[in-house]
């Protein structure tokens, strides 16, 4: 018999929420049957946009009205209590009532109650954001993307671990390849932190992931390593970097395409081939950040995505439940 | 009576010298007629490049057969010593018989050699090296792209400084709008270090440039702002992240454009927007990095880039030294 997934779910979080959250459980329940969606949030608003289709079995709705607003400080938004819908789920996930949180919400908040509810991971001493970028090859895991500004060799060592660890949920069959984000290849180059990292994880053997050196940011992107370490300032810079560059060059191109009528005629010719290159590059389709080290991880899907991208951080949530994540993590990390 | 700029061309360095550094001179001297070109290299080999319709009273050729390896590192380089083509090229600027140097060969050599024989401006403390990013509104000066890994407020506010100056030699009709790198835009993040220079920023006056706060990776090619200023690692992280997504999001839309009758059919039609595509996003158009803080500029040609990138370096020359970058500064710094 499968295991049932249960996934408490923030719906009050993100720009249309709780519309946008209901629509992707929705879109995601019509594409598996093994997961149990713990609702909290508004029931008066969710009840109306669930069909009756919905079969009843797969959800339940735990009511409260109140909700973190977009715009809280983490300090205001602990301060909102523990009646929020974030909070409420953070802690079923606590009370070991559900697998695995999941909230469009305000990102600082999350991870401060969070931290507040949730114990760290034995030996892990700081928790790291991480996402999935695509490569061309497939798909890697970088972090930390912010929640550290600062961070010494031991905390690069975990999150190592960490990704490593997420990449084998995500991708059971591939071969976790990690490499530490620097200015150079060779190893003289860096500060000393990430030196001493370098050498340290050079020295550690282990079955779960190979450690392939120094990546710079222009290969980032190749897919000969897929997990990507580095502290929260530059890994923050490098993904926002990417962001903006890729829709500095996708409006570029979409002016060159629409400017004329050979453009529009020509981009109607080969809609299909266009068509598999904005779904190749579609960031809902790498929708699911997790922040990791706390006994359970907590995912963050980013607040503009539609109900598709939601769908799809519920399926980042599911691997990772089945991947055994955090068993995974406290092993390696021993 | 317009005045003559004179540029010491090291004419040995970077992939398919020295034929390239010439025909990018020839490219550049057919552009322009205000250039004297001062060439270090292998006159033997160089003679046989340059065709006998160039105007004999353009260039000089200062023969020497020594010359720095690429994959030399900056101390082998510096021991080479005072007759490579490099050093050569970098000391007739030192004994004001250039008025400025450029170099298509190995970077670290370049900035080591430079710092050994030109004096800093006076109150800088540090040099950077710098670079011209296109954005949506056009161009933007990005620094430090790696000279300095570790940078205090000081620093930071020197390359702000001198960053504005040099976006003013570029672009005398603009106003520069300075922001600094970081991973939010609210005063209270990133490290202490950020926030002091923040603050100081703040307080400047300036008729030179406007202070506009933080930028994060993701607005970098909005064209807000124009003068981007970070450390050297971050800095340099942000350029290859950028360069990596670059030619990701183009290898893949490539791919969609060509694995088709349809796509190479419409490719075809629309083969004229696509070149504008192409042509905006020409990295030789912005080709051509500056070394600066140095009481001349050293400009750094892309090692890989064709004739016309290094035409195009020769341009950034020309442009910086019309513009007094070097006296710009130092009535700003002041």
């Amino acid at each position: 018999m499968q295991k049932i997934i249960t996934i408490a779910v923030d719906a009050m979080g993100g720009d249309g929420a709780p519309k946008k959250v209901i629509d992707g459980i929705i879109h995601h329940s019509n594409n598996n049957n093994n997961c149990f969606y713990k609702i909290f949030g508004n029931k008066n608003e969710i009840k109306n946009l669930i069909p009756s289709s919905l079969n009843k079995s797969i959800y339940e709705i735990f009511h409260t009205t109140e909700k973190v607003e977009g715009k809280d400080t983490p300090l205001e938004a602990a301060k909102r209590g523990k009646n929020t819908s974030m909070w409420l789920a953070i802690n079923s996930v606590r009370q070991k009532k559900a697998d695995i949180i999941i909230s469009a919400g305000n990102t600082g908040a999350l991870l401060v109650i969070a931290k507040l509810n949730l114990k760290m991971i034995e030996n892990i001493d700081k928790p790291a954001l991480s996402a999935i970028w695509p490569n061309k090859k497939g798909m890697s895991v970088v972090l930390d993307l912010g929640a550290n500004i600062e961070c010494n060799d031991k905390n690069l060592i975990d999150f190592a671990i960490m990704g490593s660890s997420i990449f084998k949920s995500l991708f059971p069959n591939e071969k976790a390849k990690v490499a530490l984000l620097n200015i150079g290849s060779e190893e003289i180059k860096g500060n000393e932190i990430i030196k001493n990292t370098y050498h340290k994880l050079n020295q550690i053997e282990s079955n779960d992931y190979e450690f392939k050196g120094y990546i710079e940011g222009d290969k980032l992107m190749n897919g000969d390593v897929n997990v990507i370490v580095a502290d929260g300032f530059t890994g923050n810079v490098a993904l926002k970097t990417a962001e903006g560059t890729a829709n500095f060059i996708t409006s570029e191109l979409k002016k060159a395409m629409s400017n004329s009528i050979m453009g529009k005629i020509s981009s109607l010719i080969n809609i299909s081939n266009l068509k598999k290159f904005k779904k190749r590059l579609d960031p809902r389709l790498y929708n699911g950040a997790i922040f990791i080290g706390l006994d359970s991880p907590v995912i963050k899907s980013h607040g503009a995505t539609d109900y598709i991208g939601f769908s799809n951080s519920l399926t980042v949530c599911e691997k990772i439940v089945k991947g055994d994540l955090v068993d995974k993590i406290k092993k390696n990390i021993s």
